[in-house]
């Protein structure tokens, strides 16, 4: 199997790493925006080759941001290759890129990575035990599928397939909108600085994820706004009933408010 | 130092095994509502002897549920100790019990606990190293407040003093929120099976805390409703702005909205 990778960061050197180990790739030749970034990806040996997906890749590996996905498959109309992504929204990525290139794009999304980038940090064990979930449509040709699950497979993970509508809603549900709450309950007590040193562990676990960098999550919010938005007004709704049920010592209502809470987190994490 | 303890539960016993501990009382006389309780209680070694607040008693100790305070201190009423309490709300339960008792009247809230109840939970480190706020009004008697503050640097605490009000405050900011945002955040999810075994970490850790029973915060959300209901309000304003921020593409409003996010919380935890 010859692999092409558009993008030699964490994701895209992981995958790389992990199908050299697992020995599922001969040959790896690739590219990044960062010409530095794909020369040192050769010298960490993720790359064999710094070039462009050669005529001959059996699959290229997308692995830029959301934004930039579809820009990218959009050079790669003329080839023959099955070509999949890795960005964290997925139906309009799926829709452009299948406007592209028909049923030889498979869209794809692992549940993995950390706070860091680059190729240095690559980690081929990174997939290892992981969740990836592929998004493939009535148009996608069963060999690129299976194509893209054998490497998945090679490198260590977990595969699941979705539509992309399902997989937009279940990280928007899952993922985006945790993200949004933890920023926002934060940002309620800017400038609260007699609370400094006095928080629990409550507001240190609700909060965690707002430590991250806000770069990437303006991004994400935006790319998967249609699944959020309708999460962020329920959400709303939801917390102006726990409001109204408090003003009015309804403890039935926040009595319910809550049980529904705390049996929907068991159902979902099990 | 003679100690009568009213409640036996878990922090009642835990402060009254610690002062043992530390000799920082010579006896403990105490009761609870469950006699069972109060007789496990003296099987442990937490009571020397069950029984009523007697007329010797230099301090007396009142751990039972916010709801129940002033309710045991209007029995306290004819006598001379030193009375303070544990709970976890302190404008209304001051208000009630200086009412009655005047100035020998301390509020206190120790930023600790678990889980567990009843005397068999009852552990002397359990306030080794926490934070124990008091609540001090011009009224107090500065004696009582001196006496109660001791017997908590005994038991190991670091004793903060605080205005019932703001004590009120940041405990609905830094906790009562964040549990009400947890038990809203999974209650949005509430029959979405499809999204089971799904979760990362950013919806664990996010509702981590509605995983608790919600029989003990029904009754806090409705006693801290006065400090509560405005940061439900400032939560709701907060998340408005970052949807409509979303829905309109406006990336430099999202971005600040995050950031003031992060900010506020690495200025909240140091």
């Amino acid at each position: 199997v010859k692999l092409a990778l558009i993008g030699c960061g964490h994701i895209g050197g992981s995958l790389a790493l992990a199908l050299k180990r697992a020995g599922a790739v001969e040959t790896v030749v690739g590219e990044d925006a960062d010409p530095a970034a794909a020369e040192r990806a050769r010298e960490l040996g993720i790359l064999d080759q710094v070039g462009p997906p050669p005529a001959s890749a059996d699959v290229v590996v997308v692995a830029v941001p959301p934004r930039a996905v579809v820009e990218v498959c959009r050079r790669l109309h003329g080839g023959a290759a099955v070509v999949t992504d890795v960005g964290s929204v997925k139906a309009s990525i799926v829709r452009g890129a299948e406007s592209v290139l028909g049923g030889r794009f498979v869209g794809g999304h692992p549940m993995a990575g950390t706070e860091r980038s680059g190729p240095d940090s690559a980690d081929p064990a990174l997939f290892v035990g992981r969740r990836v979930i592929l998004t493939p449509t009535p148009q996608t040709r069963p060999d690129a599928r299976a194509r893209v699950r054998d490497l998945w497979l090679a490198a260590g993970a977990e595969v699941v397939d979705m539509t992309p509508e399902a997989h937009d809603a279940a990280v928007a549900a899952l993922s985006h909108l945790p993200h949004a709450v933890a920023y926002s309950l934060a940002g309620v007590l800017a400038g609260r600085t007699e609370l400094a040193g006095l928080a629990g562990p409550s507001f240190r676990d609700g909060t965690r994820v707002a430590a991250t960098s806000p770069a990437l999550w303006i991004d994400v919010l935006q790319e998967n706004r249609e699944a959020l938005l309708p999460l962020l007004d329920a959400l709303g709704a939801r917390l102006a009933a726990l409001r109204a049920a408090v003003a009015a010592g309804d403890a039935d209502a926040i009595g319910r408010l809550l049980a529904e809470g705390r049996a929907a987190r068991e159902s979902i994490l099990g």
